[in-house]
């Protein structure tokens, strides 16, 4: 009976393991390049040995392995093992792959490894296919399966109804406490997979109106019913509710997981608080992404070399113009370039520099707006902030780039134009960088894509006109 | 004794909450400014009303309106509410902010606060401290307590010893199932701030011999021993295990917490999941400002200026040497540039664009080096991988711009100049931009902090040495 209680029996897989207190040691006397191996016993060996071998293997050498092989390969692979093995496999992989090879298999045998996700990684996967291939695999599933899951991939992966999963104990509030438990003895089975900490209990109507924290069946007699023991009214959301909602809810509550309710109350599911968590490290790691050009979506080196292209140039390509525009401003100025070519040195340090100085405001923003530490209506608090840092870094900087100027080509009003265009557009930058994503946030825009390339192109601007502008005005004493 | 129980209790906070679907409706009727009603109540009210008003606002609320007050304000509101709820309070805080206002409060009622905390989190706080300030408050804090956070607070945050808590239950293998309910009953009110779903079982020598799920309990008789329940060796970490190794554990099985031994195999603690996923949220985040150039620690725009200043110039500054360095290459070159102006305007597109494709590599070489994709040694494989988008995105760009400069300057040379260049440093600049994280990885560096720099110094280099090399020996065509 204990082995078949769910979270904490060692599984055929755990059980097997040496048991070793550095959880990396297992992974580390493996071979170098645990793909042959893989397709060899997918080739040549029994599923049972395959299984054996990959299971042993850490979660980041699987999704390393798979990633070596080819579509061919993979597919003798994944066609090699049974569907619930095959499952564990894949639900390691990033998002995207996982789907890719889906869409690889036939529908069946894709079916049968869908069937053995569990409700929540079912939908996002199916969202990640198109709708043919998502049509094909929910018409090899059970009925009601498929239902549920085209239900479920209607919704954003973050949002209560993307990161909910069906899987969790339900009761009806008029049982007793002893039709509890002989139900979890009949269907231990069943619940090997799913959380049984909480039970969520529901009137005759599958309204949720209570929840029971399982280990409190331990103090009480097994004549009593679910109503009076349960924890009435609970906290609960609708499947819209957006990750942000989440975060703050669980960040308040010191709760396991909500129920999602639908309008009329009645239960749709729960989200655990580890779907939110691992949604917010998504949403980290993307904002990372976006700031840095990848914008498209996710981007492996093992997708196809023209998606790759296509998607980094689609970026750069607005880049490139945003680029030309500034540098119309240096053509403006040519002839004053031609008369001081000493300046076209110091042009790219100034719009590097204030790149620079603007992308830590963009960073300090971005923060303080991810942890609530400033609204996006406060943009004259946030502009006086940075103006603030600006003043005192842009001298710094100023100073130290007049310096240089001065000494390289030893005229005094050089070190002067360079050193007042670098100051100036230092406090441009700052404030543009630590206003812009307050802006774009506030207009619903997404600020992790799009305050870089506002940011460089409006320094540039200013800053070749603060350089060429001043040299114009003192061309005098330059020459 | 149902109320009783740990973590599904509505505690006082959340039964008065108005019982809603919405977790955030609570929120956004309130007072838009909550600090000042807030400080209001501290100054005036009881603190029975301060901590009513401070448990209604959403967790990112107390922060906001916390990080409103002056230093002395702020000692207003925590000094008029009692130990537990100010520490309720500050753990929802950055912890740098939070570390701030310890150090502001007197070391007694530091101390309070910090006896209220679990230990992962005092650990944590009294590590930000200075030495004095943590020895101060560890001489209030009850003995045993302040030896434990002493001990806690060798170790880094995102190490196994940083993110265990000591709060657990804990058994002796020869006690009876009647013992634990026994003992579970006697001490509820101790334990309402524990995880009470496993118990850990120690020998005589607190060796760790095994887990006990306590749902088990109730299908068990209460005169059974512990020693034939539980599961036997348990999986188990040392404390000096890595945040990567945790991960991957995690990952790997489905617990919800692992314990901690020592050498002799004695239980130490027990890491949480969720204390894991916090950290790899925070390692996230942390690469994201890193990358932008905030890399002296968190930055919040409520630290002391000069701080913020002299941090985000430490930055600044290396990059000034740097771009001074790829900035002599035009210097060299001043006759070309004087001879063909025309030059000037296209070397910051040149720069700025070799920028942005290399720092596309770079965000997907941390993301695979994060996913555990590719190896720190595979720098063979992946330069060849970006060398293939390279000369695709290459030929695009240096295209587009070739044509540009013709139209601007009716001179084909031009074109071909700029054209070639920009398509050359392309793949000069995804080519370092996808091997540096993985150079600098292998040999211990921070990729996220130090990718970026390395990158635009060396791709500006060499962009501004294509452009005019080229140019100065096609000297004749362009004049």
């Amino acid at each position: 009976m204990l082995a078949k209680l769910p979270h904490i029996s060692p599984s055929a897989k755990e059980s097997s393991m040496p048991s070793s207190e550095d959880p990396s040691s297992g992974t580390t006397q493996l071979d170098d390049r645990p793909w042959e191996e893989m397709l060899r016993l997918a080739q040549e060996g029994t599923h049972v040995q395959l299984e054996e071998y990959v299971s042993h293997l850490s979660t980041t050498d699987q999704a390393l392995a798979l990633s070596r092989l080819d579509e061919e390969q993979e597919m003798q692979v994944l066609e090699a093992m049974n569907a619930a093995d095959a499952a564990e496999l894949i639900s390691h992989l990033p998002e995207i792959e996982a789907a890719r090879m889906l869409a690889l298999l036939d529908s069946t045998t894709a079916a049968a490894i869908v069937h053995e996700l569990p409700s929540d990684e079912q939908a996002d996967l199916l969202g990640d296919l198109s709708d043919d291939q998502a049509e094909a695999i929910l018409e090899e599933l059970p009925q009601d399966e498929a239902e549920a899951a085209r239900e479920l991939s209607a919704y954003e992966d973050d949002e209560a109804g993307g990161m909910m999963v069906r899987e969790m104990l339900r009761f009806n509030d008029q049982m007793l406490v002893r039709d509890v438990i002989q139900d979890l003895s009949e269907h231990g089975e069943d619940y090997s997979d799913i959380d049984v900490r909480y039970a969520y209990v529901c009137d005759a109507e599958d309204r949720l109106v209570g929840v029971l924290p399982m280990q409190n069946l331990l103090f009480v007699k097994r004549a009593e019913q679910l109503s009076d023991l349960m924890i009435r009214d609970p906290l609960s959301v609708q499947a819209t509710a957006s990750l942000d909602d989440l975060i703050e809810l669980f960040d308040t509550h010191n709760y396991l997981a909500v129920p999602v309710v639908d309008e009329l109350g009645k239960l749709q599911g729960i989200v655990h608080r580890e779907a939110v968590q691992y949604e917010e490290t998504r949403a980290a790691e993307s904002d990372y992404l976006k700031s840095q050009g990848i914008v498209g979506g996710e981007e492996l080196r093992t997708m196809p070399l023209w998606l790759r292209a296509r998607r980094r140039l689609s970026w750069l390509s607005i880049n490139v113009f945003l680029n030309i525009g500034a540098a119309a401003v240096i053509a403006y100025f040519q002839d004053t370039l031609q008369a001081v070519i000493a300046l076209a040195v110091f042009l790219p340090i100034i719009s590097d520099m204030s790149g620079c100085s603007g992308n830590q405001a963009v960073a300090v923003s971005m923060r303080e707006l991810s942890l609530g530490l400033v609204r996006p209506t406060e943009m004259l608090r946030v502009w006086w902030q940075e103006v603030s840092v600006g003043l005192i870094n842009g001298s710094a900087l100023g100073i130290l780039v007049a310096i240089v100027a001065v000494l390289f080509d030893g005229n005094p009003y050089l070190g002067i134009v360079v050193g007042i265009a670098l100051f100036a557009n230092t406090i441009v930058a700052v404030s543009i960088g630590g206003v812009v994503p307050l802006v774009l946030k506030r207009f619903g825009f997404d600020p992790a894509v799009a305050s870089g390339p506002l940011l460089t192109t409006v320094t540039d601007m200013c800053g070749f006109f603060f350089v060429l502008g001043l040299a114009t005005a003192m061309l005098s004493k330059l020459i």
